[in-house]
């Protein structure tokens, strides 16, 4: 049997580096590829993709996974062995059911409908972005019937978030929507109990990188298997576990623009540095799903990163890098500065509160026009009416509304829902550690990361993707995903920020 | 006809893709690549360099190659079809030839002997290498074996300068040595005659950079399809004709060494930027020799970066950037100072006049090594000996003799003689492109490089690996390969710099 495995680790291990080589490729385009590269980038990217695919999908790989199985190497579902079979094996076999010619066509699409989409955006024309938005929905359409689901949407989502189903999905929005509604009206009308000026003002940016470099090494992201590097928009990938690539921007004039999401990217980073080394090259060696991955840059950048606790450590050290620009601050002041709600249009500006009504407003418009309720030309239209209603405010043009995301232009529906799994999923994952660690708050309080980072090494990242976001809830929580706990830790905090009294969810409808 | 010609430029085309993004991760290695990504990266070059080897030298190639032959595409032998169908059915042969289980062990004992060559030099201790050396030695003996050369060296050369035979090279190389040991006795006793001590000043490193820069820019090239990053060891490499990479390192003391490798850099760069597109992903699209690429960034280096007329111009600009430790110069003393002569130890110190030195003594020792007249045992000895003999110099010890160079570690062995026809030809080159634009000093005097860069795009850049360097030389020259003008350009500068009598060659012995 160990040869088998053997053979099976060495075919899909060569599929692995190609992938490997094309995230480098995309990574250097993101960073330092000079802009005349970008016609053989493209060609470099498509062979290297599509041999990782062929190669991936091959009988040979399918018929040792098979025998494999027959041989009963499943047994043990929590070993390595019996995960990289279990995760292959589900992969495989859906990687196989989308013809090669229709993940060529999306490709092509994809990069066609971008292009028209920066071209819409800049004009706020949404004509121009029309044609290419139902072409890449019903391209998605036909991609998503290939699995024959139940609902439609069900293998939209599980691309990104394996398992998860629809329905499930809907009724968390829904407990979410039910909770967030009303905290967010019960804010609104004390907007101006939050002061966030101070970070508008001038802030030295190379000052500003060594600030969120001290925060990412003190949170554990190993500079030794990775590094920082600048992006127009923050990313990060890794090409193994030993090589991490975290990316972010710096804007002279917001504090917290690089700042909070070097953390954010760090927590992400930290996920793909902690992957067992048993798992290098087997495809479980990165992060179970995009659910699970938010939850740890979430967890970082907000759980920690916009913590009181965390500020009566890292302000010093801030006032020390700015010294002018926060002197009228203090560790309080600035905690509520870096926590303002602020109901706004643009979903990556967005705060904790009204994040996740920015997702739910896309996971209903996503469903709506696959089933049919709203056609691709009526998008606008229901997309600013659904913002009124949700946040009470409307975009002016196309731009800050419908058009702001790139996701969809590049075939991305389903992905949004991750974001907001990520956002729920990090309380849950911290709250279990603060009942496990009952020192944490005091730790993060004295600057000490090392007892949280291991706890999550241990619970959820030495792991890959040997289990689903569903199992490792499971194991690590003890029970199913859940807004609640998220709703419990909003309503705590907010209520303190902002004076509330006590804001109970609407009963669900 | 244009049907199989098209087929194997696809085919032939994924494998350039996949040596094309072998050597993005090869650059990533020496500029930004964190310690711990070594392993992996290890592991995905060997995967990308297997797969394009095992895609090029598939019979599917082999079999249009020759079916494209027969059907006569190579009767236009300027033309590209027939220069794609030419050059590669050559190379095509050249690898099928070498069994594909030497080549793996050529590279595994390369990674071994790198490592015990760094032990090596650090502690100057040569029987660390020994054994290393030895074996590197008899693989590349079997290799070469595998084209059952008439002389063993011949397939050594050929690797890395196709069409070059090893009794041209040893006659180029004994008129070099007639010429140059006169000529460094001549600058002996004069060597005071010229001051560098202002080349070891503080320069600070920023406006090094953009010095450098600056003169890359004015040379031709291209920023908006290249790049310049900082590496331990300043090389250059490509993805793309519009995706080059040059890399420096810059040395606080030594004012020359990012200047001039910078300058150097560039005409490799350059040389890569001016190739037909019409080449693209045919393996014609990269310089045709190490020779010839040498020749692009000495010339730049050499023959315009260290002339006076271009120091006419640019001086001022050095000036201005460093006013202060370049106060007490002027453009003579200046241009007197980068052009100092002086016998030394290490080759890559090496001057203009005493370089070519240093590379006879390795075309030598390499020869004598493999025809069994001197033990790896006894190379530092015959190294000593030989540095004694033509340079008048002797290593303390063995890390500044015999263990200074990387190159035999990795299996490089025929590579150094390339350095050596690189400053012979820029000088060929260069004193056609003054014949065919006698306005040219002046121009260089005037910082207007248009017209050079022209002329090197149509002689030589354009044709990629179309033509050999013995055919290139030809049709840009009207002569063969010759070391005659370069020692004539040698005897006219140092004499004029350091006041010498007219220095003969020494009768060829």
């Amino acid at each position: 049997m160990n040869g088998k495995l053997e053979q099976l680790k060495a075919l899909i291990g060569e599929s692995r580096d190609l992938e490997m080589a094309a995230l480098l490729l995309e990574w250097d385009q993101q960073t330092y590829m000079p802009p005349g590269g970008a016609a053989a980038r493209a060609e470099q990217l498509a062979t290297l993709k599509r041999l990782a695919h062929e190669r991936y999908v091959a009988p040979e790989v399918g018929r040792l996974l098979a025998e494999l199985k027959q041989n009963g190497i499943e047994a043990d579902y929590d070993s390595d062995e019996a995960s990289i079979v279990r995760f292959n094996t589900r992969e495989h076999d859906r990687k196989r059911r989308v013809p090669a010619d229709l993940v060529s066509e999306i490709a092509r699409a994809a990069s066609l409908a971008e292009a028209a989409w920066e071209r819409a955006r800049e004009t706020s024309d949404f004509a121009l972005f029309r044609p290419h938005l139902e072409n890449m929905f019903a391209l998605k359409r036909g991609w998503a019937e290939c699995f024959q689901p139940a609902d439609i949407y069900d293998p939209l989502l599980d691309e990104y978030e394996p398992g998860l189903k629809t329905a499930e999905a809907r009724k968390i929005f829904a407990e979410l929507k039910a909770g967030l509604v009303p905290l967010v009206k019960a804010i609104a009308p004390k907007a101006e109990a939050v002061d966030d000026a101070c970070l508008h003002r001038e802030y030295d940016e190379q000052k500003q990188w060594d600030l969120g470099v001290e925060a990412a090494r003190l949170f554990g992201f190993d500079f030794g298997r990775g590094r920082q590097d600048r992006s127009a928009h923050p990313f990060t990938t890794n090409f193994s576990r030993d090589d991490v690539r975290l990316t972010t921007r710096v804007m002279r004039n917001l504090l917290t623009s690089s700042l909070m999401s070097t953390m954010h990217e760090a927590g992400h980073g930290m996920y793909e540095q902690g992957i067992s080394p048993a798992l290098a090259r087997t495809y479980l060696d990165e992060g179970t799903s995009l659910g699970v991955h938010e939850s740890q840059s979430r967890l970082w950048e907000n759980l920690v990163g916009r913590s009181l606790g965390f500020w009566r450590f890292f302000f010093p050290r801030a006032q020390a890098a700015f010294p002018e620009q926060l002197a009228d601050q203090n560790v309080e002041s600035f905690h509520r500065a870096i926590n303002k709600v602020r109901p706004s249009l643009i979903r990556v500006e967005a705060d904790e509160v009204t994040y996740n009504l920015h997702i739910m407003l896309r996971f209903e418009l996503e469903q709506e026009v696959l089933n049919g309720a709203v056609k691709v030309a009526d998008l606008p239209e229901a997309w600013n009416a659904r913002m009124k209603e949700y946040l009470g405010v409307a975009p002016a043009d196309d731009a800050e509304g419908v058009l702001q995301d790139i996701h969809w232009a590049d075939g991305y529906i389903g992905y949004f829902t991750t974001y907001t799994l990520g956002n729920l999923l990090s309380v849950q994952f911290f709250d279990r550690a603060c009942k496990d660690i009952p020192s944490l708050p005091a730790q993060i309080a004295a600057g000490e990361f090392a007892d949280l980072l291991n706890w999550l090494r241990q619970k959820i990242h030495r792991h890959g993707r040997k289990f689903t976001m569903g199992e490792l809830v499971q194991r690590v929580t003890g029970g199913p995903l859940s807004a609640e706990p998220y709703l419990e830790y909003l309503r705590r905090k907010y209520q303190s920020i902002y004076g509330l009294d006590n804001v109970r969810s609407k009963p669900t409808s």
